[in-house]
């Protein structure tokens, strides 16, 4: 079933209804002011489904800080509603994907894949080059900037079915394979996973898609391990550390992982990577790094290498899109909780207690 | 005019000179017990040509800890004089190439291409897995353990103008390559030497035979500005640290290198290294590190990468001896000093003084 343009009735006396966190785990949906075309190389977009991310736990749980009410979110799919007089490749009523940074995707960065260092680019919810507040994507709508740079079309209006494949095209799906591809999985390679979070199990499914022959899994709990194997994963290891690094060790040839994909971004899981990877092997890494160190003279004596960083999700989705709207690549089995958007506490709260692996929000 | 098979006159009563470390900055050519084959596998070397390394000088200097009189050098090329009942590859009166380490070339890890990892390979001038003392590579004779894994042979005698270019084979060269290699340099692409050694040089040459478009070596002393070039540096930087970084990024698109090859292995070599390096950029490090430290959140924003360690040489040999062995790759002009083996204090004193990019010992 298409996915209805639906008309604009979301937009009252110019508010709309947006996330927004207040304080540590004090996150409410409150009326803001609707976004309007600031440049015309904006857009506006009509949100249809949004997400939450593990990233944005950070600052729901105070490790980040939150100096002031900031809006947040990041991950969207939507319809184009209003665009620019500069804005080419996308029109109203098209279906879009929104990469979770913004970008010209014409700079010499972006040319080279970097669209996350992008010059005149920057991220959902915070403000862009002119000093203008862009808009969190966990909203009912959103001013894009930099609007044919950043989103991407699927021509067609997708069934609904699809949506959640769609919407893990803005970040999650792309961020696991951004770890397979900063390590260099190949064809026929051993891929050890560590975290079980929406973007490790992203990555079993990214390592596998590049044609992995045996993707190692470590995961401890029984709802992930069971994502884990239907996204392809071949063997799950349930210890952690020293002791999970030894059995994927004795799992692979006895000599550890070709590449490693590190998707959590803490001075354990690194370490757990590092010790999971084979002499020569290279680590992948997504998670975003809180107080990660690496023992460099212990990486030159074992050859290892490691390349990662926050996700260039522009870059990916021309080969990324088709294979979703053919139904060839189901990234979306990592939602376990579809909330309605006045439920945004619950998705947060659902994921900080980690009863839900990820959880997606209908606008 | 090809080498000679000279008759062996330097075992004397069962006596040999080789070189040995006695104390920092005291190196001398000692009188020591001629190696014997131990196991069935091995064989004895009669050394052609040595070289002194950049990491020779750390224990020179006494940076690195000198407990007692130690065998020392691990660069030789020269004619099999022995060999054990089982070795089949190379036989007396071969002139052969000895890798900075010596590897079965038959285990998961050297068929990984990750020789300096072998189970059973180890380092000369160190005890092998029996425990015996294997012989530095600045002697007279050597004792090569694992001889068909270790030992690449030119299959006939070279002519003399060869022997700093095969001699380069034994490390200083594929170490270069291997930063190369490490970081990914592909044809076209921008590449930031830092280092202007032996190694930062070889690393020029590599990434140029690699089809690099523009190299950039960092140097501030003219003889290795002019090696460089020789080896095919497109731009030179005298500058260092940050004002070099800036320069290289204005150079190079105005964003930095796409490789950057980190050939030096200190604390300020490795920041100058990831400045030079454009977002998304990789890094290949074969500076033994000393005291290193890497800022992984700087890293993870910027989607840098970084690879390389110890390098495999044994891995590298067959592609690159052929183009030695047809004139087509020099790499010997780093040789900027040429000694017979009992002027090995000069050799070593010359380095240490940088009057010497490189010293070769003819024996």
């Amino acid at each position: 079933m298409p996915v209805a343009a639906k008309t604009t009735l979301m937009s009252k006396n110019g508010f709309m209804r947006a996330t927004v966190l207040h304080a540590p785990r004090d996150i409410r949906l409150d009326d803001v002011a609707t976004p309007q075309l600031m440049t015309d190389t904006d857009a506006i977009v009509k949100v249809v489904a949004a997400c939450v991310c593990g990233s944005d736990l950070w600052p729901y749980r105070g490790i980040n800080e939150v100096k002031q009410a900031t809006r947040i979110g990041h991950e969207f799919v939507g319809i184009v509603e209003q665009v620019g007089s500069a804005v080419a490749s996308v029109k109203p009523g098209d279906f879009v994907i929104a990469p979770f940074t913004y970008s010209d995707n014409t700079c010499p960065l972006c040319k080279r894949g970097v669209h996350t260092s992008c010059p005149i680019g920057g991220f959902w919810g915070n403000k862009d080059r002119d000093g203008n507040m862009v808009d969190g994507g966990q909203g009912e709508l959103v001013r894009v900037p930099l609007a044919d740079g950043t989103l991407v079309s699927t021509y067609s209006q997708p069934d609904q079915e699809l949506i959640p494949h769609l919407l893990c095209l803005s970040d999650v799906f792309p961020t696991g394979h951004h770890a397979a591809m900063s390590a260099g999985v190949t064809a026929g390679s051993t891929v050890a996973v560590v975290g079980d979070g929406a973007v490790g199990l992203s990555a079993v499914l990214a390592a596998k898609r590049l044609g992995a022959a045996k993707v190692v899994a470590m995961s401890r709990h029984a709802d992930r391990q069971q994502v884990a194997r239907e996204f392809g994963a071949d063997e799950i290891i349930a210890e952690r550390g020293k002791e999970g690094a030894q059995m994927v060790r004795e799992l692979l040839d006895g000599i550890g992982a070709d590449f490693v994909l590190e998707c959590v971004g803490t001075k354990d899981s690194m370490n757990q990577a590092v010790q999971c990877a084979r002499p020569g092997g290279r680590i992948g890494y997504v998670g975003v790094p809180h107080d990660v160190e690496l023992n460099v003279p212990s990486m030159f004596r074992r050859n290892l290498g490691i390349a990662g960083g926050v996700a260039p999700v522009r870059n990916y989705l021309d080969e990324l899109l088709p294979e979703v709207l053919s139904g060839a690549l189901k990234p979306g089995r990592v939602f376990d909780l579809v909330l309605p958007l006045d439920k945004v506490a619950d998705a947060y709260r659902a994921m900080d207690e980690r009863t839900s692996i990820k959880s997606m929000l209908e606008v």
